[in-house]
């Protein structure tokens, strides 16, 4: 017989998949939907029930000897590892199976310490979590890490990212797995900041571009309501884009008029230092607006029209309903927001933005770590992982 | 029973999924891979047989009674009928469910006549198509159709079509299926391009953006292995995106600066005319270019220059791992393609373009029919589409 990877029609996997609804239903239901005997719906459940996945939910009437409890996914199954690591912190979870958070923890740490110390801090604040929320009896299903520069998805390894250069190549999966024997990924943090808004507050939004400027500038993009990862993970990469009408700014890339090298939290920080007003971070430089001085909030709307101009671009390429803007230098609130709108509707056909909301992130500072989560949850919860999972 | 959109495991439209593999299988082979009974295999599979979806194929071997041919998807069971339809010409097709071209016609026309006159000759023309592929007892499974402006692809509605008023809004479907009664698609020809170049040249290619240029400048873009049509289906508009270092150049969209004011065949003719050379089409240009003007070399490397400069953006942003360029100014040859890449590699970082090939269209004239034909073929087997045809 030939070698067809073709999962068994309505295996135990396919069975929960279709349970991640939220809707209870009866073994009968489930036969019935999925046009097996009840035998052999009845076989698949148990197996699900006894790894844990399962519980019975709402009025049992028996009907001659069967028990007719309704079935549902029970999220407390097992627990996630989360993390989303920045240059100077990391925000820790621990969350449910449905990728609600439990335990959340925000450290202090250095990314440039290199991967061994940094995420021997992880594993030891996940520790203290799990047993802060009460779940040490529950397995951990996997673990997700968001790290702040390129990651190869399928591998889990950084890719020449230039703020952390002791990470290039360094096998994250297989470091943390020595430890926690379970599936270990690991993305970008843009992009899970792109996941978590999108599974937290928007999940109905098929097309969505989340910003994050902050000391860089990046992007993840959601494109036909999946994340879109490009060919070598390198996707959303905003912040090395040519910027209009600034070709001679140098960016630490090597190339000049990138979007970062004039919009970026420490690039508005620089240009207020030349003008004399003190401000070294994009924490700074919301401290200036908040207090209400003239010369960054005029910097801070010019940077919103800068990012919206080469936004701009982006939805005319890839035609999004929504743009969700996050990031520290987010925090100052609708100056940058209004900078942004303003010229990525002057520059985008109409019909391009008839539809187009652009507003500020709603899962703000623990969008990176609930994407890490829903990363995790997403590829456990496959059918395929389940199924090998009950073997 | 809660109603849950659940299709049946193992349906009859998912057993013939299974067969568009095209590895034959055996009724045993197919049973064990569903985990379905061999009585339920047997039943749909004598549905999809009785449909003619089916063929036997192979060896028979008797094992005791019951035939052990090989079943295979028989692609001749029903035609699909195309059409790529542009300013000036359409490119007219008859295709078999594999999207195999059967019999092909290229077409004069007018698309300013409006939808009535040019979907009669369409029609006219899949009618002498069919008979001259030797079709005609074949009933057609469904009717795609590429025009050259936003479609909203859900209705199949022109949306504010710049070059074709008089189609705003019109139903295509619905007039089509008054004579032809099987599902009508429509969308726009830049993305029916990229479904041909997707489907027939780089079926395993999933991230690519397929760039025409031509009168004007449009791209079609496929993410994960999916058109990526965007929130209103205007994606791929790079026509309009600003071209750095052209502020003041007029577009018909009303706006200035952008790509296709400044890079597409009409404006490159203009350029031409204001040094005197006297040029009025992309025919004109590609003429030119290949009688060795060396203005018009130097105007369409320009040309390939300034696309490549709107491109690197979009591989900052999409990451793909190809990028095709086609349309009638690509037929000018290397000189566009050159100053494309030296603009992308120029512009891009290092991790995005090392693995991007940047290559001519290889589906050339016929890729937007051929795309048209996969439309029509994806939905018309997808399994939901074939168990409502047999149910």
């Amino acid at each position: 017989m030939p070698d067809v990877p073709w999962a068994p029609a309505a295996s135990p996997g396919q069975l929960l998949r279709l349970l991640l609804d939220g809707v209870p239903r009866t073994r009968a239901e489930l036969a019935s939907q999925t046009g097996l005997t009840r035998a052999a719906v009845r076989t698949r459940l148990d197996a699900l029930q006894d790894a844990g996945f399962l519980t019975d939910r709402g009025i049992r009437v028996s009907t001659g000897g069967r028990p007719a409890g309704r079935l549902a996914f029970n999220a407390a199954a097992r627990s996630v590892l989360a993390a989303d690591v920045g240059a100077t912190h990391a925000t820790v979870a621990v969350t449910d199976l449905a990728g609600g958070p439990l335990a959340v923890r925000r450290l202090g740490l250095d990314i440039a310490d290199g991967p061994e110390p940094v995420l021997a801090r992880l594993a030891e604040t996940w520790r203290e979590l799990v047993r802060e929320a009460g779940v040490s009896s529950v397995s951990s299903a996997g673990v997700g890490i968001g790290l702040p520069g390129p990651v190869e998805h399928s591998s889990g390894k950084p890719n020449h990212p230039p703020i952390m250069p002791a990470w290039d190549g360094f096998d994250v999966p297989a470091h943390v797995r020595a430890e926690f024997d379970v599936p270990v990924l690991v993305d970008n943090e843009v992009n899970l900041m792109a996941l978590g808004e999108h599974a937290h507050s928007f999940p109905c939004t098929d097309h969505m571009i989340v910003v994050k400027v902050a000391t860089g500038i990046g992007s993840g993009f959601i494109s036909n309501g999946v994340l879109h990862r490009g060919a070598v993970g390198a996707a959303g990469d905003l912040g090395h884009i040519q910027a209009p009408g600034s070709d001679d700014a140098p960016c630490s890339c090597g190339n000049t008029g990138c979007l970062e090298a004039v919009a970026s939290g420490s690039a508005i920080a620089a240009r207020l230092r030349a003008k004399g007003v003190e401000a070294h971070t994009s924490a700074d430089v919301v401290a200036l607006v908040r207090a209400g001085n003239v010369e960054a909030g005029q910097a801070i709307r010019q940077a919103g029209r800068t990012i919206g101009e080469v936004l701009a671009a982006c939805v005319s390429m890839v035609n999004p309903s929504l743009i969700v803007v996050g990031g520290d230098l987010a925090a100052a609130g609708e100056m940058l927001l209004a900078g942004v709108r303003e010229a990525v509707y002057r520059r985008s056909l109409p019909l391009a933005t008839e539809n187009l909301r652009i507003v500020p992130s709603r899962a703000g500072e623990v969008a990176g770590v609930l994407g890490a989560a829903a990363m995790v949850v997403h590829h456990v919860l496959s059918p395929s992982v389940v199924d090998q999972q009950l073997g």
